[in-house]
């Protein structure tokens, strides 16, 4: 059985030690397991108290399609509520070959202790100076990571931003290509680990466990199946492939529901210009990689290499929600101007769709016009930089409109909102409200059904259905995070009957347990309570389960809808 | 009857109400009844939808002793709940004299709107341009007041820091003197103020309405003997008025719960050389006045004319917080630094209390060192600048730690601490935990019993009694601030068995209308329970009733006390 790294940061003690009350779980379950457990709900988020889990699904390590990722968990800086940030890369692929299911890192050292590069080997860890790679960019950073350990290395690290404890830090993960693209953005969990002093997490490249199968035969059966059923269904076969999450762009700029200008309006007019065709024939045009995967295992292949106008390497991981953010949301119709604004997010290990809402609390303040997508880029580089503006910045939308009084400030638990303004696509408002998260779309995607109509069809502009929606969504969202599954597996399971048995059967082929559909749905239903009980520890109320209330004052144009539910009529949408 | 006038600050309509369902209600009493019943509770406190009120007492204008207090309403920027502050100055007693008892702002311009001077007169509003006055320390600006409108105009003006809209922004009001001394202090009022971009308001000098007793032979009485109260009470005949609130400095370090160094000990070794015997000492050597009164009727006379080492005025209304909040807590033993700091606070419009606390937190941060004042002072004139760091520190102690990364943040419900540590002086402890103003040491003084055994003798150190003394206290204070009262009556009437049964006949011979001593107690219960009825609809619980976990982990030297009260154990000092 897999085991848990613990590692005090303070005395730099740690101990690989058998799971115990955590034994089965994975990913997000065990991280805010973790959380609710051992972190008192109403500490500092930066105080000696917080801990800071990274773990791999209960799939992680084996070689069923898309299940690679990886959930980082604490009590969040931003939100002040428990946070589960998932990401791609390579770690969770890794974990396992090191004997390990997480690594939990735990205390803090003073305040003036050096950062270290805390080494995962498979007894022991290391902690090196970590002086060398301070202040860099995290490209440049993870270069030196490499020089060091191998091209092939697996890393973990905060940049500049992490270093200064920033609301907006993220934590960059190594992707398959050897670069620190991938985002654990949202809520601050840099801030948590750049507190305790640790600026890189190495997993030592020479530790190749096998990960056995207790089932193998089984396994191989069920896992077949799946990738057929991720590459039958038109969504994770075609257009995630083709045009990446930017397909997008056009789907919800024609829905009325593409946040512009600060949610001003849901249609953008220069929305053609950066949709997920524009960027496809220009990837193509500029030898760039418009399939690409994000970690080992993944067959969707979502991401991309986005090449600048020289054909040099500019951004790969270039979201929708990051195209939107650093597009119309602050008006910018110009895509390479948005890929430099997603490589400067990267390097300074900053959460896009924070910054981006952000970058449009400057522009309300007239810290730079509407639109300009230079004066943005600037903005973006003071992030960790000794400029007091870039600590502004580099701790989000909330702090940032607050600096300069401005009013129209669109998050929900404090956490920036994303891509898709709730007055029109409803169900997901009530996911943003009701979320033990914070305004976040992945948390219950009822884009599905309001939009898309994958999964079912639940009129977009109605109340009629969406506390529902989100609900369910929100269970099976959290499933998928605990077993380490990319959440874009669920368009294809969504939409097919036998989907969730097979995951079933790949739980249980992996595991040696009995697992049903109805094991797997608990698996949510239990992660969401773990994570409503942490936060109702910590304060939160159904009175934080609302929009500002500026969406309800204000109609959006074209549709000229408001938003028109209650907290209370949203609550039956927790479990 | 007075009637309240109410101002649209976007469209500049106003009306002179009758005050209809507010009638009989004064001071606190009604500014937190206006934003209960006016404000939703959930809105962005700089948004158009927050309103901000100044009002009277109920004996405003009367020549009863020390009723000359104003009250300013709203939501609060800082704690996002209710808040009334408090403020000396020459506005309560001006106001009736325009035949009003309160101002109500609403709405709010555009965010590039001009600047506005508010001009009151009897019968109509006049809105100036401000421009002359922006950006300007408030001494200066009030002297161009006075230049256009006469030596004795009374003003309430925002400094730099309330037209920047930041949380820690007072607004000054003028005192006997002609200087804007005074502060609305906590909560930043000011940032509300400046939202609505109102640079001053300015009660025409001309109006000069006889305030009227509706039964002046009984009044006559009663004002009598409530002199005698408070002139044969040894703390508001001798000891405030010869030491100022700074005696407590002595007092409160022996008693080992002077906070110092950002509440790391209870004793400062520099204590005497800021103590009020010092002060007063300093003030006569340099010719100064150490017995000086913040309002017309003032008996108690607290104040004092603080001048530099060449005799030149420095600053007034200098108190024990400032002076505690500037000296022991972050380590300095100058007081003159400490006064061009108080000072300094007052030109930017800046709460002391609140500062004080965010110097510290600069200084866990490293920006200046401990014990720096010269560093401080800097630090202090940045704000209102176009400095971001400037920006950073007027947003107040939890802001400025946030954006260093500090974690040992002494706040309750983010509003910062005063100058008596909780876990010494438990019964303040629990006021500061449970008033719905965020961390007040006005709103529930239990210093008076735990530390000083006025009224009571309650030990500091255990946990009985604390959450009965508290809860009284605070119902007491908001009937004093209700009636317009200076709360320094307090120490008498809790040691005079008949003051409050004078103070109901003051009450009942000014508004002609009968008011027992249970009529008093209740104006006080009734307005704390709107006041927590406001915060409960925002989403406060009584999670949001402790205080930081440093409290309850680090002893305090050199008593060694902890702070062992849970929030549950407090929620009966709520009314």
């Amino acid at each position: 059985m897999l085991k848990i790294l613990r590692i005090n940061t303070r005395t730099r003690e740690y101990r690989f030690e058998e799971p115990g009350q955590y034994a089965g779980l994975g990913g997000r379950a065990l991280t805010s397991r973790v959380v609710l457990t051992e972190v008192p709900a109403t500490c500092h988020p930066l105080s000696a108290q917080n801990k800071l889990i990274v773990a791999g699904g209960v799939l992680a390590g084996s070689t069923a399609a898309n299940s690679g990722r990886s959930s980082v968990g604490a009590k969040s800086p931003l939100t002040g509520g428990i946070k589960e940030s998932n990401v791609g890369g390579q770690f969770a692929h890794k974990l396992p070959r090191l004997g390990l299911q997480a690594i939990i890192f735990e205390d803090k050292p003073e305040a003036d202790a050096p950062f270290v590069t805390v080494v995962v080997k498979k007894d022991s860890v290391e902690f090196q100076d970590a002086a060398p790679l301070l202040g860099l960019g995290t490209y440049a950073a993870h270069e030196l990571v490499k020089a060091s350990f191998g091209e092939k290395v697996v890393s973990a690290m905060v940049g500049p931003a992490g270093e200064q404890c920033l609301m907006a830090a993220t934590i960059q993960f190594s992707d398959p290509d050897g670069r620190p693209s991938r985002s654990a953005g949202r809520g601050g969990m840099g801030a948590v680990l750049g507190s305790k002093r640790v600026k890189a997490i190495v997993l030592d490249p020479e530790a190749k466990d096998a990960v056995v199968m207790a089932d193998p035969e089984k396994f191989k059966v069920a896992r077949k199946r799946w990738v057929d059923i991720l590459m039958n269904h038109p969504v994770t076969s075609q257009g995630l492939p083709t045009y990446g999450t930017a397909i997008l762009v056009n789907i919800i700029n024609e829905a009325g529901a593409l946040p512009t200008k600060n949610f001003r309006s849901g249609r953008f007019e220069g929305a053609a210009k950066i949709s997920g065709e524009a960027m496809t024939e220009t990837i193509k045009a500029r030898k760039g990689q418009y399939k690409h995967g994000c970690h080992t295992g993944c067959v969707i292949q979502c991401s991309q290499v986005y090449n600048d106008k020289n054909g040099e390497f500019l951004t790969t991981g270039f979201e929708y929600e990051t195209i939107w953010g650093f597009g119309a949301n602050i008006l910018v119709d110009d895509l390479d101007d948005i890929a430099l604004m997603d490589r400067t997010c990267d390097e300074a290990g900053m959460d896009t769709i924070e910054m981006a809402n952000t970058i449009a609390m400057a522009m309300e303040a007239g810290l730079v016009p509407w639109g300009d997508s230079k004066g943005a880029i600037g903005l973006l580089k003071k992030v960790g930089t000794s400029d007091p503006l870039g600590r502004i910045l580099g701790n989000g939308t909330v702090f940032t409109a607050q600096a300069f009084g401005v009013d129209r400030v669109p998050v929900v638990k404090r956490q920036a909102l994303p891509a898709y303004d709730p007055r029109v696509v409803k169900g997901v408002g009530v996911t943003y409200s009701t979320t033990p998260m914070g305004a976040d779309h992945t948390a219950g995607y009822a884009v599905c059904q309001n939009v898309l109509k994958v999964g079912g069809d639940v009129p977009s502009h109605g109340k009629a259905g969406q506390v529902e929606v989100s609900k369910n969504l929100q269970v099976a969202t959290a499933a998928v995070d605990s077993l380490g599954l990319c959440l874009f597996v669920a368009f294809a399971v969504l939409d097919t009957p036998d989907a969730l048995s097979v995951v079933a059967d790949m739980v249980a082929a992996a595991t040696g347990k009995p697992c049903s559909v109805d094991d797997i749905v608990n698996i949510g239903v239990n992660c969401l309570k773990d994570e409503l009980a942490f936060n109702a520890a910590a304060g939160f109320t159904s009175k934080d389960d609302q929009l500002p209330d500026f969406f309800k004052n204000e109609p959006l144009p074209p549709h000229n809808l408001t938003w028109d539910f209650t907290a209370e009529e949203m609550q039956a949408a927790k479990v």
